[in-house]
């Protein structure tokens, strides 16, 4: 049994990087990293251990799987050598797991460990650990509309149902209102759990299931207190992924007066069930497990989970093996890329069966306006709460108030307006202004897209350095120079959008760096949606905190939910898709351009064109999706014969697939997947070959012919280059060749490969992505 | 000619009270009281002076009033005694008035204006002086709704103009959005006067007018720079009282989260021409009297005027002359009695052919609750600005801290919730708490009906002295007592409602105590409606100043475009009838009781029943006023016989009625008014009698008896007791008389006569007043 391989110092790391970029979020995170401190701890001799169990070889005497892990775990106890009398009593169960895996979560010694790898039916056990969750600060724009394309094919997503595994939710919330919703698909199996807080009756049609798990975290933590023990969210995190995905119209809602409008869902019809996983005491794969287990079991038609485990294989990661089995039942699951960004290689949830969703920007800015006395009015960023009235004040500028850096200093220039320079901590510069005498400031970022969200204490405008010659003229000769500062602004179709987010992990993925991931990027930065109402989201000065039923954040936490919306519309019009076909059809009709019609950019590289290793095939384009002409659908079977080529052990493999039933004998890393990754290992030439098969999911007879875009340094040949579909649902094959030519070590070109449909009505997408970085 | 009576001091006085009880208005008041200290300031040795002239004199040689005038002053400079080098030029000539008056307004010396009284054609002239505006703080509830009543019986004053006597507008304040509106009215002669940051396009088919009057002002200050030299609104009454009248629907706003909902006007389909004429740089009659004659040329049918003058006879009050020419031109004009009460006889606009509106309350709280750690909820009162976050925080009692005088003491509850004992000056006090380190406060309030609004710059919630033990022991015996408190909290349905306000000016009316004043209540207490946007409603901290599209303000100012609304309507739902029909089917159908079935209580008076002399007769009741079965008209010449009883020179009545057509021929007081009002100035007991004529406003004949409730110490008889009416509109009529048997001086009683329908369809009421009190 390989160990857990912690990824804590990583975990901090990542901390420490929102914490300059994103204040507000620092508590947030803070929060979140106090518990990834409780990786590995254990209860007396005894850790957390889930494992995984071969069902078929369960002797007939057994009723259930529970009596059998049981009696397994019954004859440990007397089997195992008395080693420490502090271990006497049978180890205890904490789960059972029957859908995800076939298996259970207990606590064990390390001697009792060894005794139940010994048992029969024993396949694999790893030890509990903490999960990553996706979050920093965002909002959202999907081209979504009642008139045409996906919302009125799959009627809102009304018979979808979305299972969230995340930190619990909000019931009271708008978002959770059924005002109007028919009643609950009869197939539905879950459940409203009662708890702290929260009892059966604040489900609802929308609202449908509400379920809580967290044996994990008492038994690595023995005798914490729950602060909250039920589904009832603590920390906004679920509220705000269930509410995205799946969130009722509510009208006449805002952030402090900033993204004012119709807060939705992207599946506004679509019903909800959270699974709370994630504790403010800790969070646990065995949680997460059992949270996911459920999910399936209940019935869900897609999950939704914003988290991940960094750098483990998939035999390893909890989200990996449970996906599996709901991919098995069409379940779609789709997961978060990770915050990890902009290094190459950081990316987790990198699984063949999952979506893998990075975070993009939208075309929105919340904005503060200047007005110089000069009439000469700037547009800048800011989120201060409130409609502060700043007229025709003095406004100062000079090089030693400037650095903005101590407040007592500001306080010369009582009840004027500043203007500060970006000293590389912007966020610490208001706290000076917050702290001084001063009305306002206009802070000149080092940055031309100042895109941090972070508490605005005080009335400050963010300026980007291509206007501060005009301000800083205009204060230095005006012989009065005034401002006036306007707050509560919100702008959209701001260009570019969408760019990809610097902090969303890219890949290769770890775990299997032979599929591109991510697949797809989808809105992550600065999304609006509903909050819990008892946590700070503002602050006023120094001392006001600020609650709101909406909050404004970022993550790929944030994009996971909207890819998840549009795979319930897609199931909803579609429901005879599988989860591949699913993701296939987001895939190839991905937008790689942005708002300008040029490609992509990164902000994590400076603004260059985003290569696929960051945003996957582009932005998710929903309406597209609805009708992607072809599909590169997959069976369990093929990702099993891709596992098959991965040299893992019988027992690694069975973790995965549970299940003998699957064979290797036809192992192949060709996976018909939607996407191509070819990674060299040497620098001098040399060829690879993909094979794919693809479905005509378009009505009856068409002809599509290819067209490449190699990657610089590469040559691409497919064949045949026309592929000639005589009637729906008819597969057929091509190969492709990428002769790789080395520029040097390291590099990453990238291109595509796009089926154009004869007319044009189809054009079926595939980013290329060649490599000679060793990963 | 009689001096114009200044009453400086006893505005000063009003604004004295505003200030302590309403710290919030004490800017706009104090704004309003810096002009008042130009009442009668001079342009040199001139000043200016409001001639009447009789226009049935002028000679046929001119070909308009204009030339008319222009020769007569210039004589009057010619024949003029040079006694001062100073005064060489012709005196200037500020306006020409056709249509409420006939004359002019004229910048004289006094030489000047005795050569002026020779001339031919003369009547009389006054100097010009400032005027009171009815402003405080407040909000509204009349049972409007769009399926049955007057809303839908006028089309929600669809064809209706009302014209606004006031500030100016904001012209682009969404209450003013014409979306959907028809056509602006053929009739309308009104013009969209451009000027500084006002142009013409600014008007649509809701604001159908803009016009501003400023001459008087600049007369009276020569060299004064008017600092907004056009319609647009600096000061926010106007835009508050115009949108309160007429103001169209906009959805989902609120003031700083409290009330909110939708805002709108009473008539949200009527149009409404505004008529700047009060300046920040000062009130004269004589901008007051050219919006009124601008107005009426211009064909509005409802004036909204919310000022008045005090203390002048109504030969000598601009609007009791003009709104007599509107009267007879059967536009309604609606005024606001005052904010000098509780004290009787302060009322101003006590004109019989007027309506005289006072302020009640509305049942609405806006409110702050708290939760103690026992779990214990108080509702209480507050307007903090936000949604601060005060969650289980320590709540501190103790007899020092609870004077809450001394910022430096309250900063040793560091972050907690202090308990402040009212000391008389609760706004004070917030001040004090804003200024300490505490996170908020909950102050007792000496008063169990904490009506006032002002600044809540700290997140304070005043309670109730019923609900202080309750605090109070909790925060004393509790181990480690803990408070959370909640803002942003709106109720409605509070009880009792409405009050009388205790600001509203009482009756009877100093200028002619014969008639009952005023004639009815409506909403003016804590008003919601639009505001402008450059000016701070709200504060947080002692340096945030904030703005807003909507304030909460409170005054008859408030009251009279209630009641204006509501004219509206009825003149959109029975053109034919008369100002005075439109009056009294107002007065008639007023509620007198409260919605708790009881007499409306008032609020200066120690929550005792209210008297007709501070509401009239009663809460208007809008739909109700659609249909009041029996009308008490009158027409111009019955106006002109009871000022034919007041011993007016035939100057002085022509200064009213501008015609020599009206004859005093018949002289009466007894006005077929529908209320009775009796004073007796001796202690002995004596009969009054009282005639009146009722017109049959219903459908067909009914019949109708006589239900009397005498004032205490009277007995009233009727004669006859029962009315029959055979047809539509035929008139009947009655006498009471009325005997006073004295209890003591100065006591007044109040009581009521109403006539009931068979069948009960209609009843229709008039208070009857019964006072040994001299005025």
């Amino acid at each position: 049994m390989a160990a857990w391989i912690s990824r804590t110092d990583y975990t901090v790391k990542e901390g420490m990087v929102v914490v300059n970029a994103f204040p507000l979020s620092y508590l947030i995170l803070h929060t979140w990293l106090l518990f990834t401190l409780h990786v590995g701890s254990i209860s007396g001799d005894r850790s957390t251990y889930v494992v995984h169990m071969d069902k078929s070889v369960m002797p007939k005497a057994f009723a259930n799987p529970h009596h059998w892990y049981s009696a397994t775990l019954g004859s440990v106890t007397a089997a195992g050598p008395a080693a420490s009398s502090a271990v006497q009593s049978a180890p205890k169960l904490l789960y059972i797991y029957d859908n995800a895996i076939h298996g259970f979560s207990v606590l064990l010694s390390l001697d009792e460990l060894q005794a139940l790898q010994k048992s029969p039916g024993f396949i694999s056990a790893y030890q509990d650990k903490t999960v990553t969750v996706d979050t920093t600060h965002t909002t959202e724009f999907l081209s979504l509309n009642p008139v045409t394309g996906l919302w009125p094919a799959s009627n809102y997503g009304e018979d979808v149902i979305v299972g969230v595994i995340d930190t619990g939710v909000w019931p009271e919330s708008e978002s959770f209102k059924d005002n109007g919703m028919t009643e609950v698909p009869a197939r539905w199996k879950g459940a409203c759990e009662p708890g702290e807080e929260f009892n059966s009756s604040m489900c609802n049609r929308k609202l449908i299931g509400a379920q809580y798990f967290n044996k994990g975290v008492m038994a690595s933590n023995p005798g914490v207190n729950i602060i909250m023990n039920s589904t009832r969210d603590t920390m906004g995190h679920g509220t705000h992924t269930s509410s995205t995905a799946t969130g009722s119209f509510v009208e006449g809602v805002s952030f402090f007066g900033y993204a004012k409008g119709t807060a939705r869902g992207v599946a506004p019809a679509a019903r909800v069930a959270m699974y709370k996983v994630l504790w403010e005491e800790g969070r646990y794969a065995s949680d997460v497990l059992a949270g996911m287990d459920q999910a399936i079991a209940d019935g869900v038609d897609v999950i939704s989970i914003s988290m991940g485990f960094d750098g483990v294989p998939f035999y390893e990661d909890p989200i990996a093996i449970a996906s599996f089995a709901a991919m098995e039942k069409g379940v779609v699951v789709s997961s978060s890329a990770g915050n990890a960004g902009p290094s190459l290689g950081t990316l987790h949830n990198g699984i063949p069966w999952v979506l893998t969703v990075a975070a993009g920007s939208i075309d929105r800015q919340f904005a503060g306006t200047i007005t110089l006395g000069n009439g000469l009015t700037i547009v800048g960023w800011s989120l201060f709460p409130e409609n502060a009235l700043l007229l025709e004040l003095p406004l100062v500028y000079n090089e030693t108030l400037a650095a903005c850096s101590s407040s007592v200093l500001l306080s010369g220039a009582n009840n004027a307006i500043v203007i500060c320079k970006d000293n590389g901590n912007i966020f610490g510069q208001m706290d000076e202004v917050t702290r001084s005498n001063v009305s306002g400031a206009i802070i000149i970022s080092n940055d031309s897209f100042f895109l941090d969200v972070g508490d605005f204490p005080s009335p400050v405008v963010v300026i980007s350095p291509i206007d501060a010659p005009a301000v800083i003229n205009y204060a230095k000769a005006g012989a009065k120079p005034t401002a006036s500062l306007k707050f509560q602004q919100t702008f959209v179709g701001t260009k570019p959008a969408p760019t990809v987010a610097s902090y969303t992990s890219r890949g290769p993925s770890p775990s299997y760096p032979g599929i591109l991931k991510p697949d797809i990027m989808a809105p992550g930065s600065r999304v609006f949606a509903s909050w819990i109402p008892n946590q700070y989201t503002a602050m006023i000065g120094s001392r006001l905190y600020l609650s709101s039923d909406y909050n404004i954040i970022s993550g790929t936490s944030m994009a996971c939910p909207h890819a998840s919306g549009v795979a319930a519309l897609l199931k909803g019009a579609h429901p005879e898709w599988s989860p591949a076909a699913i993701r296939s059809a987001m895939m190839t009709t991905a937008n790689p351009l942005d708002n300008t019609l040029n490609p992509i950019r990164d902000t994590g590289e400076n603004f260059e064109s985003a290569n696929p290793l960051a945003m996957g095939a582009g932005q998710v384009d929903p309406n597209k999706a609805l009708d992607p002409g072809l599909i590169y659908d997959a069976s369990a079977q093929d990702y099993v014969n891709l596992l098959c080529t991965m040299n893992y052990t019988r027992e690694q493999l069975l973790t995965i697939t549970r299940s003998s039933s699957y064979n290797c004998s036809n192992p192949s890393s060709d996976l018909s997947y939607p996407s191509f990754i070819a990674l060299f290992s040497n620098t001098s030439s040399s060829v690879q070959e993909f094979r794919r098969t693809v479905t005509n999911a378009g009505d009856g007879a068409s002809t599509y012919t290819v067209m490449l875009t190699p990657p610089e340094g590469s040559t691409v040949s497919v064949s045949p280059s026309t592929l000639i579909f005589g009637e729906k649902y008819e597969k057929q094959s091509y190969s492709v060749a990428i002769k790789y030519m080395p520029v040097r070590s390291g590099t990453v070109s990238y291109g595509s490969l796009v089926w154009v449909e004869d007319g044009g009505k189809h054009t079926v997408r595939s980013p290329i992505v060649v490599s000679s970085m060793t990963i």
